[in-house]
């Protein structure tokens, strides 16, 4: 796709957050799998359901822009949960690997916030409110995953993997 | 390098994001060479600045654990960059790739802020005051350098690309 303006940017920008939506579906349950602990499980679990939401939600956003849902690949996510796998797989102990996840799992969310701030930022510069108010939603929700996240490494697990 | 706890995740962590600042130390330039914008060239330049005295915290951390200043491979932040480089070159319009760059040098910023904000959660946990204190100095620029390029977006240059 040749990207000659914002508006192509931002297409663009959605088709490879779209990709990275869909390889966090694929990630998430995995690293449920990996973890021994009840709360992070449940929290990836969680962060599952929204992630199915917020597909829906930006192949709305598609929609809205009279576009079908195209997934472009992203290097960036695949970057970071390379590493996490890597992680996943070098470190046998289960409370230091919590940790690793926790870590890992959190640069998916910061990438997650920074990619859809900059949409949210461009759908506003572009007129496209509704567009903004949807992914306004899926921003927030990342945020929220973020924090809990910081609160699970802080409270208990990194805590046992210290000790 | 075996991860078997928490001291051991932690220093990987940080040869992780040694690797990171050294990649972004050879990228700015280049972003810095591709914008005609003054703002946004001077924003890069002053990053280019501030990177090099956050790698030189990041050795100080590395004398403090008593370990020699190592690289390890960050597939993570080679992601970024090379989506970040693909765009670059792909898109011609110098306002529509002013956004990109803006949008790229973002992602850069919220891979070290999850970082950052990891390893000063587990040098608190593994009683690191100093290293945590260093660290913390860096975060906080890299918060602040996030915020310039939100509000350069919002101002200026992203108006530009949508007209």
């Amino acid at each position: 796709m040749k990207i000659e303006n914002l508006t192509d940017l931002f297409v663009h920008t959605l088709q490879d957050i779209y990709y990275a939506e869909k390889q966090i579906l694929k990630a998430l349950p995995k690293m449920a799998k990996q973890t021994d602990s009840p709360e992070l499980g449940k929290a990836f679990e969680s962060h599952l359901t929204e992630t199915e939401e917020q597909v829906r939600r930006l192949e709305k956003v598609f929609e809205l822009l009279g576009e079908k849902a195209k997934a472009t690949k992203c290097p960036a996510i695949e970057g970071i949960l390379e590493e996490a796998n890597e992680l996943m797989s070098d470190i046998k102990d289960p409370d230091t690997r919590d940790a690793a996840m926790i870590a890992a799992a959190q640069a998916v969310e910061h990438y997650e916030i920074t990619r859809y701030g900059t949409l949210i930022s461009w759908a506003g510069l572009l007129g496209m409110k509704d567009a903004a108010t949807i992914l306004g939603k899926t921003l927030k929700e990342e945020h929220g995953a973020d924090q809990k996240l910081t609160k699970l490494a802080e409270s208990r697990l990194n805590k046992e993997a210290a000790a």
